[in-house]
């Protein structure tokens, strides 16, 4: 177990060429296991149930993640009181905690902490920029206090908020690291990727990328777009994903809450460890080095991300221990055909079947007539058929 | 929290018509927290990592879970010596470890605990009935030594070696349960879902039924032909179900093994939480009341049982203050589209898409060659239709 | 040409071991063209609109069929008077209509004329043996008028009814074919296949078999029910098929009617030739001799099966000179992936895409209510996914 | 019956508002029928077998075409030379007999006669504009002499060649029409569709659009594109589409025919009528008014268009006698659950099964490599999902 100081920072590690890999989806992977409510999504859990947080992180440590988020996704004062029920613990105590927590389980390994926030309710109801501030400051004082290893601000769907929380993060001194939840048709007012990678990097950001919302290829996209955006401004910067670990061809610009399966039925599209090792790989080709999830991660995600990067990073990660590349776990089945299934190209070539012949593949999103125009939504509803709904998926593809 | 001597057992439960909810699959969901490694599938965790083992009870136990099985699945000696990788640690420690964490947390709850056996090597090897039934004594030793509240016998291919094992748990004096891996076609030997039953309820079983294998209501409708043959012996007996978490409607009678995507492509078919309370519903209006999970099972599938079965329990789990019944989470959405989610309408009828245009909604079972002959396996390995693959289906049915 | 009295009987082609084609379902076919109307579905157009009848049976003709059916589908005259609109012209006019061209075109090659008979509306609304018999009589004195080579009595979903015909049938003296539109459940009654093939053999069919309602390869699995049960009773006889050109594997025991894409939403079923090659090889197979269509089937269909059997029938349809066997026809393709498609294995193992990914891969047929009780309908309704579905399917399985 | 004298021509009816509804495509309709051979796909019927595309034609004027097209695709003499078998007729024979046909089932109704030039093989081969003009002018000196009513110009992949035969036919007087077989993404130089049409109308063309290659709501939004193209130039045209009856939402730029399935197994793509009622209605919205369709186009889907625009032409075609308009010829169905589908509501949100469950719902295109590069067509070849598939049809979208 490396002692703390000895560990190098993220800018450190990114700057010299290393991989660095991310942490999946806290408040998914805790829904699923019962201590975070879907709908609100707040994770009081880090003070209520701590042994399920730290056990959380553990095992994405484990999977070889190199950062600890902290677990205080919208835990801003301003959501914790909108959430509905009455908390039992202040917004103060639920990040404090979380703090804790992820340093705790960081010590155990080679692994940062990361303090976090996100977008707030007070941005969107308008409030102004000192407010908007001000909430975030709340945060972060907080982070300081507890002295994380840098800042992340994520789950941003406009540029002009994540600027505010990156001129806020970048105050401490702390590295800042940016991710916004678009996806290559860029943020809600239709500023493209690049120019929002431009605008973050400007603001402060020594990491940009996008997190949420978009399934993995998407997102390794819309960073590459970004990063095209960056490099074509004559500036620098390291690079991010934290995408879902859903396959979401079928989604609008607003990404995956508005498809009909968000969130109780988003099953049936989860990644396998093998599309999560192709993604891996695609990030690391676009020249994405922080490279992690966000929403439907679990530690087996994270691990394959790990193993696919393992001759780039050195060294596999604990938790393959448990784990056969490739599926050579299956080697020793008494079964031959079951055996014939410990190769790489067996499962690299698979198709997975859903196994529910009365559902489709791809859904309509829902909600276009808000954003679009009540005439297209008419008609995104109507459309039955692929060859309908595509000219739609091009026309917002057309904006650019 | 209620003394263990205060509690019911699990017959009294049954016995007085309460619906005992069992766990779900650890093998499963701990492969892909990273502790279990597949092919192997054994629980050496339990020694190793046991604030895994024991944060997993934990959840099912939130969740609604009465029972926490000790982790010993495939624990019996002859198997772990035949799982390649030297062990730390020897079964016998294995074997107490895992009753020591179920015990601890069971406490913690209105649970009861129980030890489980499985198939083993020696059987399938033709050792004889004494040498398989030894096998399973030094198991067993270690239960009564830990004083489990009742046994399990689970993961049978074949009725004669459960009855053996059913006999040597019946010596115990505590209360028996018996579930084959098996469907409507039987037992590999051809044995009606009927007929075992009544072969395990007569060598010493009060409770006979199913788990793993087979999704869940191909399991339910094994165990209502079980039940069926039970009744029309003129026996008595309690009846238990432990389905899979996966849709498998394309299995072949030896179960989802042989699916092209067992193990690591089966995302596509995990359950929903509201295709369990289906699951959960049709189990009990078909008469049995021990109603559980096996592989794929994740703490939230079992409290969507405890969910359905909460007017007939009377309670609903602790988990379930994270969690809105039917979506209710998702009232105070800002995105209207997205409130409109929050009814049981909605998730009922909702036919969720896989994300995946480029891959079919069933598969071919591998490894019909061996089971079923050579011309046969051909044949199914070429057909490439539904209308093709229908009578192969229909062919096993027509056995009975 | 050969004159008319040179020809061989169907008796005599399949007694001496030869295969006869069949020709494909014209109602469908002629819908399509728009000479027929969906919904009655009757056989105007013979005297209507002679030249597309007589087009439509040169090209079966010319791809491959031995029999020219007389298109007198639905013509008899209770049918007639029910449909709705009156009609230009009486049943005789009609069916003698048909006869003629059947005979003119047939006459162009080495076809056969088989005059048919269908089930009718009297025997539906109960009407006496006497009363359904003479029905008969009056279409069948047109046949014997204009010297049909043989008989077919067709499209039966009650056995007894097909009894009656046949026995009307045989009272000529020609050759009589029965076949019924039945799955491998059996008749409306519920009478095996194997049973009702015995009752129509001992009636007086000389070759028995099926037509319409069921995808290909059920229909030969049907057939092969019919003829072991046929064998097992000590008595002979020569065995037809003339399936579907639909792809139905969620058909309900009553056929592709109860399927919400009925009639005019089938398109996605349609079977390819290459499809239609492996119907044609498993029906010789199983022991068929007369191999045709039925609904959905176009010439190219036929001649996919003529082309498939051309060894055995050491001929080639006069169409195959438009035709290059297994794609040869792309061999001169510009395109080098194009004319990488010009191969047997290619075509036999593709699995074609539909193009279509807002629709499922199956359907729950309709109407259950009515033929198998409100409970199940309405378990059937709400079943969302494939396990919920297939249990359903096998209780219907289960009866025999 | 009209006499030819009396009949308005293309323009004075596209210039008064009127839809003009074209036929179907000939060559996938008379390759199902047995007279045109797939790979070669050329015309020689016309001479060889003209009851069977005089039949065609009738069906498609029974449908409510206005226009009959003559059967000269392909007709030209470097293309039928270049056909491997040898012609029992000339090139100046198949070209009259086809006119001679065309003009004789036009003038049985309200239709006119358009001659037909495609795209040449001298054109691909490089030779000189000079050259292939001359091909051009072969085949229209024999529309000329037959006296057609107007000239098409359809399936050109490239504007220039396109430019170059309008060119020609423009020479004649008479009306021209010109149809490219591109989608949004323009020809194959990326010459955009806006582009494109402009140059078509400089060139002398009164109608342009789109024809084959791609599904009718990506013709007609290929056609809006052009239309936008022209009035933004200041320039005036009619607009016309003749799309595939296919469903491709998977198709490179290059069209169907880089789909593995194209050309013997697209059947699970074929658009239902009620598809094609929606094509119609998006068609006329869009401003286009010559409608009519491509390859796999039968009677039935012309009559749809036809039906749909009935209350705009004031007229139902002949066929539809033969037509309950939204599946009204169910209304006398036995089966209640039948009956009920007699209504549009039904028909227009039927979402069709494919019947196929063990195949996907997309294909990837093959030949990617060619025209994109190795490295994209590697990348396509194991894409294995949705989302690593999309990122690919997107940067071909971003083109534009």
């Amino acid at each position: 177990m490396a002692p703390v100081g000895s560990k190098r920072g993220v800018l450190e590690r990114l700057g010299s060429g290393e991989v660095v890999i991310g942490d999946g989806g806290f408040v998914f992977a805790l829904e699923k296991r019962g201590y975070v409510k879907a709908g609100p999504w707040t994770p009081e859990a880090a003070a209520e149930h701590p042994e399920a947080v730290r056990q959380l992180h553990r095992e994405f440590l484990r999977a070889g993640s190199n950062v600890m988020q902290t677990f205080t996704f919208y835990a801003s004062d301003d959501k914790l009181e909108n959430r509905g029920n009455k908390l039992t613990f202040t917004g103060q105590q639920i990040n404090e905690a979380a703090c804790d927590l992820a340093r705790e389980v960081a010590n155990e390994g080679d692994a940062l902490v990361a303090g976090g926030v996100s977008q707030t309710p007070s941005y969107l109801s308008c409030k102004s920029q000192d407010e908007v501030k001000k909430i975030f400051k709340k945060q972060i004082d907080v982070f300081i206090k507890k002295n994380v290893d840098f800042l992340i601000a994520e789950y941003f769907e406009h540029v002009e908020e994540a600027e505010w929380a990156v001129q806020v993060l970048k105050a401490t001194g702390k590295p800042v690291a940016a991710t916004l939840c678009i996806g290559p048709e860029g943020d809600m007012h239709g500023v493209t990727p690049g120019e929002c990678a431009v605008r973050l990097v400007k603001a402060g950001a020594d990491i940009v990328g996008v997190n949420c919302h978009f399934d993995p290829m998407t997102c390794v996209k819309t960073v590459a777009m970004m990063k095209a955006g960056v490099e074509k401004a004559g500036l620098k910067a390291h690079y991010m994903t934290q995408p879902l670990a859903y396959h979401t061809p079928d989604c609008s610009c607003q990404g995956f809450i508005d498809l009909p399966e968000f969130p109780f039925a988003l099953e049936p599209r989860i990644l396998t460890r093998w599309d999560m090792q192709h993604y891996a790989r695609e990030a690391y080709k676009a020249g994405i080095r922080y490279i992690g999830g966000c929403c439907g991660f679990e530690p087996y995600h994270i691990r394959a991300v790990a193993e696919e990067l393992a001759t780039e990073r050195g060294t596999l990660p604990e938790a393959s221990e448990k784990h056969g590349m490739w599926g050579s776990g299956l080697e020793m089945h008494t079964k031959p055909w079951v055996r014939a299934r410990a190769r790489r190209d067996y499962w690299e070539h698979l198709k997975p079947a859903s196994g529910r012949p009365l559902c489709p593949s791809m859904s309509t999103p829902d909600g276009w007539g808000v954003t679009r125009g009540h005439a297209e939504l008419m008609q995104q509803k109507e459309a039955t058929t692929a060859e309908q709904l595509r000219p739609l998926f091009q026309k917002s593809d057309a904006k650019h």
